[in-house]
């Protein structure tokens, strides 16, 4: 039996986080009243998810009020702490969104910034439905109304959003309509939000799944064992240039050769129409250590050096369409969006 | 300064293994006195790498005859134990081959039979070595004699054969040659043969390195850091289709994608000519637990369940070339093996 996931809301003084770094074994919440802390988290990835990062950064925004309340901050220490929850992961465009969404209320008082934040939260959530529905419909016309076999990479479900998800959601629709045979997630590493939280969530769905080392996602799409994969995206450039989580442009790759559908699912406030394509997206190094050790135990030689990006960028070329809470962006025929 | 790697050699009466399951962090030897001992080394992956594995397979003969005169095996006993010795993994060719390159030597004694699997070694020690100048030469006539940026996958090293390996020996070979500049190790989920027993090598011979997550394999070569991929092969087809390493399939896409050289190195004795393309070789799937633990520990939800193929079989059609100790075959170009 399903049962609702909150990654992030807000009660009374506070943000409570469904701490992701503790799953699926362990189920606990933060409690968020600093903006200090609300950086470390998200930081560690406690909180993830672009459109779960606006509603932090939105959320952010009223901690930092609160604080500079309570500690008597002048506006430029107000400011600063503003600012630096802005810039906490540079790649998710909708962060910096969320924070830009509620600080021009900032002179209308905290509580306006409060009803502003709670707002756009409950939009996302919307639009999750919306960009369900449209991206179901999407890819059965495209394949014909039948059950289908997908595959999936990194976690874009209720735990990146306030709603059912942006390209998990498209399979959650799919589901309802029971339209779905099997999904095939990808593990993700370094930080495992395939097998930790997408197959936790697809569990509580009651979705039939497996997991795969991301480098068999090539194999089981040229075997023939996929019909489409979704992700979701962290920023998409106005010609359909998508950057998503490491390892989302190796399965557009194996997609594009074996001519099966690859969408991209992601609220109109992860595209950023102010950059023509993906070569300007900032691309967020991680540190060594999430590769050289694994729950503290060291794999690698000592003083290993790693190549850790968090996000590729998949060319729009390799991009069937582009799915929004608006529409269907069909890249693969020309449109931009 | 660098030492000799020794996975495998005969010892007076047993076979020595460097635990490949240990390493990095701790070098220990196995002895091996029984085919059951050789055939668990073999399915934990304690001794792994497709020349090794031949080389095990003929020194598990001598085993085998060690073992039928101290137990007083019957001959059908004796041909029972050679029998699941060589089907203790079913993808490498080299062990079948291993074993049935000593078998005929059975009527004509153990020590017949031993001096064959020694001379079976050092064969491939000297075919390793010509597969390193064979490769190195086909990589800077084809990219210019320059030093180069290679991606590698698994480890094919010496960890992997009994001399300097095949991908990793022409690596070697190259940085003998002072025309490496960087290897991007993918780090090979889910056994981390990469971050373990690659860098470990890479480490020893001073050639410098930087892991990545496989699922990074793409966006490297995409975005132009790396100048070549090489990697092993477990089976080559007649026609040059190729089973490797889980992940192998998704870095040859890249790289015809991207327009560099995407190399398989393996000995003849690699190449299964019976086959006419990769459609028949069987693929091994290995247990759940190796995605969905990691060191014992739980990662993904109880139960779930995984798709954990230990090979995938890359289309001929995207390798550049076979490089064998005979000869670089272009299979770009049309050539079959």
């Amino acid at each position: 039996m399903s049962r609702e996931i909150k990654a992030i809301e807000w009660d009374t003084d506070k943000i409570v986080l469904l701490d992701q770094t503790s799953l699926p074994r362990v189920e606990r919440t933060l409690e968020i009243r600093t903006v200090e802390e609300l950086i470390s988290a998200i930081q560690r990835l406690a909180v993830r998810g672009a459109p779960a990062l606006g509603v932090a950064g939105a959320f952010g925004v009223v901690i930092a009020l609160d604080e500079a309340k309570t500690g008597r901050w002048s506006n430029d220490q107000l400011e600063a702490a503003i600012d630096s929850l802005r810039e906490a992961r540079p790649t998710a465009v909708n962060l910096a969104w969320g924070v830009n969404q509620v600080r021009p209320f900032i002179s209308l008082g905290r509580d306006v910034v409060l009803q502003a934040a709670i707002k756009l939260a409950n939009e996302d959530k919307i639009a999750n439905f919306l960009m369900g529905n449209i991206g179901a419909d999407w890819l059965l016309r495209e394949l014909g109304d039948r059950p289908l076999n997908l595959l999936t990479h990194c976690n874009t479900g209720s735990l990146a959003t306030t709603g059912s998800g942006t390209a998990l959601g498209v399979i959650k629709e799919l589901h309802n309509r029971q339209r779905v045979k099997e999904v095939f997630v990808d593990e993700t590493r370094p930080l495992m939000q395939g097998s930790r939280l997408t197959a936790w969530e697809l569990e509580i769905e009651g979705i039939s799944y497996r997991i795969q080392p991301d480098s068999a996602a090539a194999s089981a799409i040229l075997s023939g064992k996929v019909d489409a994969a979704l992700i979701g995206a962290d920023r998409i450039a106005r010609n359909g240039d998508s950057a998503n989580k490491i390892g989302s442009l190796g399965v557009a790759l194996a997609c594009s050769i074996a001519h099966i559908p690859f969408l991209v699912v992601a609220p109109e406030s992860t595209v950023d129409r102010s950059i023509p394509n993906g070569d300007s997206i900032n691309i967020e190094m991680r540190p060594d250590h999430e590769i050289t050790h694994f729950a503290d135990k060291q794999i690698a030689p000592v003083d290993a050096r790693t190549f850790n990006p968090a996000f590729d960028v998949t060319p729009a070329r390799f991009v069937s369409a582009v799915i929004t809470e608006k529409r269907a962006y069909e890249i693969a025929k020309g449109e931009i969006l």
